[in-house]
């Protein structure tokens, strides 16, 4: 078993990787750890639980522990921390030999970072051999935004058949994506929000990375005009975007159905545990929708639907990811089974 | 006063013409009339009244009479029929004389119907001298859809200023546009649904026909191209809508909004009693929302905020708007105004 | 017109009164007061204005000051100041010669406070002559927490008929009752919390002073044994409550029903421009709901409905109030204008 | 593998057995049945599937039959039957033969069938040997409505160490009680509806015959008085129920807390697949809450909080149910799996 830490595991998404964390077949949680306020309290007293699933008995009594790699003996650490924080506190486990698996934003589009989607750029993961933390073993990878995740999952496909030139994207996203306490109520239902603060830049930079090529140790960006209208919307789980395309060659929504159906995932066959059988799967009738499809694959499957032909710029579609799970926790966990596979994070002796 | 006819007063439109007209300064309700299955009750049997302020005492024990033009003693009828009877029922009260004021869609379309946004194209009202229904005084006059009228109040002052090219929309539509009893809380609640049956192409044709040109007697549309994605989402009462155009000129976000802040509506000065003192208000900060500003100007003020640059097509912007009031009822009691100020509806002799 | 200021008028109560005072015809906003952080700013900016109509054009640009007496040349004070601070600058004011209409919680139970409902207890506004504060003119009235109000406004009939002997109370509360940002969304949507802390005490106390009977100048409360259980529930404005009684002599739901339509309120005939026409209000059917009920009287109306025989204690129904109008401002409010009716509101000399 | 049947397939609770049936150790779905309009097509086309989960792979090919036991060649039937038709069809299947376990109402009150929860009542099922239908092997048993259920878990341990002599009960009731499309939106979102057809005479009539005791062949209805008052809540999945009691002794709502915490099943160590570790667990702190309880033992636990003594009857508590988990097919499944462990169910010969 790898012994991981998970830092900032008081937060909402920190709760998230205690909770996919439970029962899974390679990882082990050894150490939780958060803000001052909460280290040196058991789990079960410093954590309020917000998860629709209790908490693991496993974790309930251990003793949350402070931020800093001399505290916790482990082999990896998922970072769930606040970007207030995150940049610095990871950097830190970087530079002691731990390797970090973050969802914070602050090192996503460092050169050197790979803004990792298994199933859509696992070779980007070669650069983390161009870090250099001055401690063997340690080094950075970061997982999208959850509004960033469905949306390249749903372009990739295309941008390898096609080449996407440009996307218009509205998203109505869910209210977990804020944390918690997050939103108040009296914003929330029965309302829509058509501002979320940073979500727009996201959006137009974090894809150009993920779709961007890997050469001579460098990502290139993937030469895409990105157009973002965030909303939040009274869901609790689940972000949904409509998405309309400009694709070189202009191809009809029947083409770009036909691509989507049958794409690949580079993962089959790799037997990863939180990899869902399909990354991508198209609906029919009138999804994707928070409610029905918002848990297949276990919250890892990206749904799309509504494939039409966009008069204004092509094709126009919606797609449906979870964003506490793919967006979030999932993802990151998805990216260390990757590098386990890939045979970057050893078991490191006791301290 | 003049004296009016609901027809279809027992639905949502309906209900909400009865609240709309209750203390109107002008019309005063003589008649309502509803299916065979209502007729001969009273009002307040016949009805499940679902409004959100009670019926009004003047209406409760009206008897509900069938829907023609025999049976109803009025100088107007308002249309709030299902689509799947107005077409002919319209028709007959317009060959019986009677000018119809319409919500359904079923005459939208027709080239001698005006479809009216009175501080849109209120010229558009000559059209009605054209039809030509074998009776003096018998003419129909529509409204545009719930989704249409929040869009061409937007883009009507850019069309003026720079013409509109084309047009992406994504709207998130309120529950209440789908009526009584409309979406089941089981897909509402938590949830969206990217599907709203003929929704889009109403949005695609619409704004054609209210931005277009009368001339020589006809409208020639606006050559204006139009995408929507239409959505329903947890909201009561106000469809939020996402919009991105291309403007000929590709002028500035902020040169947009300056157009949109100091943009004059044509009825200002006419005193019409349900036209709001302000039908176009751009706001600040975190809006426009359903929750906060869609009972703005009695709910017929059309609200518009998050005006940006759009790296895609040029310019993009929200807007919101009331469906139940600026987009079905209070849009028809507008044009009704209208009409009555413009000299089209007169007093009938008595039966 | 009586010049009015507003303690705590950036706060949810506090914008509640702002606009319920908008158009007032007897009361003039002349100050609005809050924290240190908001003193010396334009209310516009100081404001995160959360109410559903828009800020009034009369207050945006005023000057928020200081809650001190001071500061403020007002003939009476509206507070809407939280708990932790309402104390001591309400008797501050009080010690200033100012009269306090407080929604507070902090003196409602003192012996020589007025807990009033002015439909209920109109004879305990005599309290106020017992007040001494040492300055002329200056005393505290308050107004009963917002589950409390529309309990007391359904027993008081009940009581005067038969004596109630017993309640069991399970309430339905709205989140606005919370204030802002109050409940956290993920907390709010889709869910039920069964736990509101302090409420339980506040229904089981209140309503025996409100009951209660003056004699001697000092208050007996009523001797009623209360038992409530509180619950949030994801409704944004009106509390919902279920009610069981055991009334002396047993009487019928049928009984109890007619004394509840028959009664007549005290305030009949007095013309308080805040009193609803008819404050107690029997609904038929599916009645009383939040969505079609709230608004009656403009929010000043209590609604009951369902009354039914109770096998275990006698006779049960259900209450509905406006918890941010009846409950909180609106009755603040009618307190105040039945000062002024009551001559115990004098114009003050200008500072 | 014994092979059953689903009655009513494509509705609400009908789509609940297919999912939880779905890799069930004992149970195989082998027959699927619906009203005429949906036999002979394809389940996947006949049901417009509602789960949050995808339909399983194995019904989705399978014919749709008609409700008759000459079509379907299974061991036992489960019913989802809507209550206009399942008294016949039970009946019908019974005489062939056919063990029926139904969630429909019809029969429940019928002195011979059981009204069954395994862990409360499980010697009720000795009636079964009294029913005679004329055909071997042929019998009805039932499970309690969604909101007895909660009820009945909470008060056996304290009917049990006690005696519950009365129960006063306020239901928060779940959209997903209603079926689909059940309640519409309009009358759920944001609001509270205080009513619901026939709901509380099955609270005050079913847990009568639950708590009974069998002698002579013959339930002798429990003593306990119940008055109910039943309200539907804008949640999605999950009864909450404010209970008061009167207890022989008077114990206190610390006895009560013990009583609760230590409450034994006699299922305990029987190993039934749908049986929770524990059917009744006493959380802490602000639940229990829906949406964090209502999952809790894969939706067949129940969960207490909020204890405390009441004034007016003694002690008062809140109970959470999953109600169309433990509620109705999880429930009915677990009656299944008991049967099977006593032997009432045999591998019946292919017809």
């Amino acid at each position: 078993m790898i012994r991981v830490g998970i830092l900032g595991a008081t937060g909402a998404v920190g709760q998230t990787f205690v909770r996919l964390l439970d029962g899974h077949p390679t990882f082990e949680v050894a150490a939780l750890a958060a803000s001052e306020r909460s280290a040196g309290k058991p789990y079960r007293e410093a954590c309020n639980w917000t998860q629709d699933h209790p908490m693991p008995e496993a974790v309930r009594d251990l003793t949350v522990l402070a931020c800093e790699p001399g505290a916790m003996d482990v082999d990896l650490v998922f970072s769930g921390l606040d970007a207030s924080v995150a940049g610095d506190v990871e950097k830190a486990f970087a530079r002691a030999g731990v390797p970090v698996v973050s969802n914070a934003r602050n090192h996503r589009m460092d050169p050197d970072v790979p803004l990792l989607v298994p199933e859509i750029n696992p070779d980007h993961l070669a650069l983390v051999h161009r870090q250099d933390w001055g401690a063997e073993g340690g080094f950075i990878v970061t997982n999208p935004n959850c509004s960033t995740v469905g949306l390249v999952v749903a372009l990739k496909p295309l941008h390898d058949a096609f080449g996407v030139e440009a996307a218009h994207v509205v998203t109505m996203q869910a209210l977990s994506g804020a944390g918690y306490p997050g939103v108040p109520s009296l914003d929330a239902l029965g309302n829509v929000v058509p501002h979320i603060g940073g979500e727009e830049d996201k959006l137009a930079t974090e894809p150009r990375k993920i779709l961007g090529t890997l050469s001579d140790g460098a990502i290139a960006p993937a030469e895409v005009t990105i157009s973002a209208q965030c909303n939040r919307v009274p869901v609790i789980d689940g972000h949904t975007e409509c998405v309309s395309v400009r694709l070189a060659g202009a191809p009809s929504a029947a083409e770009v159905e036909r691509v989507l159906r049958e794409w690949q995932s580079p993962l089959a066959g790799r037997d990863l545990p939180t990899a869902p059988e399909r990354p991508l799967v198209v609906v029919d009738g009138t999804g994707p929708q928070p409610r029905r499809h918002v848990h297949l694959g276990g919250g890892m499957t990206v749904t799309v639907g509504q494939i039409q032909d966009c008069p204004v710029l092509g094709v126009k579609f919606v797609v449906l990811s979870h964003n506490t799970v793919r967006g979030a926790a999932g993802g990151a966990l998805l990216n260390a089974e990757l590098l386990v596979a890939d045979g970057l994070v050893r078991q490191r002796a006791a301290a």
